[in-house]
């Protein structure tokens, strides 16, 4: 199920949110159909917008403080299956079809560093040298 | 399995973890089993220490401005499976063995309304009487 939602319902949509004082949102990235928790990032206002328009995921660089249309430079595109919002409107999750991996060490998700049984363990496998992402 | 961490291994997560300006520390709790994102929340540094000591998660409530230890009032407490850091350490998963619903509307996730071919859906239902959570 792809997902470009009409100008109305994005609109509906956009004024339930609760942006934060620097007018972001926490968004969760989730694989939609195996579940897995790729990442978290964040989107402005423009960036829930264009992410409901385009059906493909667009973030909030805090960093760089300018959009961030996942997988622009790397390829690793998100394709937006389903957007929902929290109970208290301040969180968002996204339902995404990951092209190859989220995490820009080449691994599938963000989150391959755990405390498993009392040690940190490392639990996720680079699978894309992170050099052939972004060029070399 | 059940998580206590050691108190060597628990101060190398807690050293790891960037904290925001306000000391907090954004937390997807994620039903370990079933791959469903329950909730995001807020820890600081004693609410991560807590939950990593205690083997239950305890949340800092921005609210009530308080730790707050999940389903202290309510019964519907996580346990913690699993505790993981992403890559630039400023976002923890929390795999969790949610006990009855996470939302306090009486729902299992608090994410529950979709934008879904096109409009807005409710996704979740109620399992439980929110007036029965929280005491009559």
């Amino acid at each position: 199920m792809s997902m470009a939602a009409d100008v109305s319902t994005a609109s509906t949509l956009l004024d339930r949110i609760v942006f934060d004082k620097d007018g972001l949102v926490p968004v969760i990235a989730q694989q939609h159909d195996t579940g897995e928790v790729l990442m978290l990032a964040w989107m402005n206002r423009a960036a829930v917008d264009e992410t409901l328009r385009t059906g493909r995921v667009c973030y909030w660089s805090r960093s760089r403080k300018a959009l961030w249309r996942k997988g622009e430079s790397s390829g690793q595109v998100q394709r937006l299956v389903e957007l929902r919002v929290d109970c208290d409107q301040d969180c968002l999750l996204a339902l995404v079809d990951q092209t190859g991996v989220a995490c820009h060490t080449g691994r599938r998700s963000c989150f391959f560093t755990a405390i498993r049984n009392g040690t940190i363990a490392e639990v996720g496998t680079v699978l894309v040298d992170p050099a052939k992402l972004y060029g070399a």
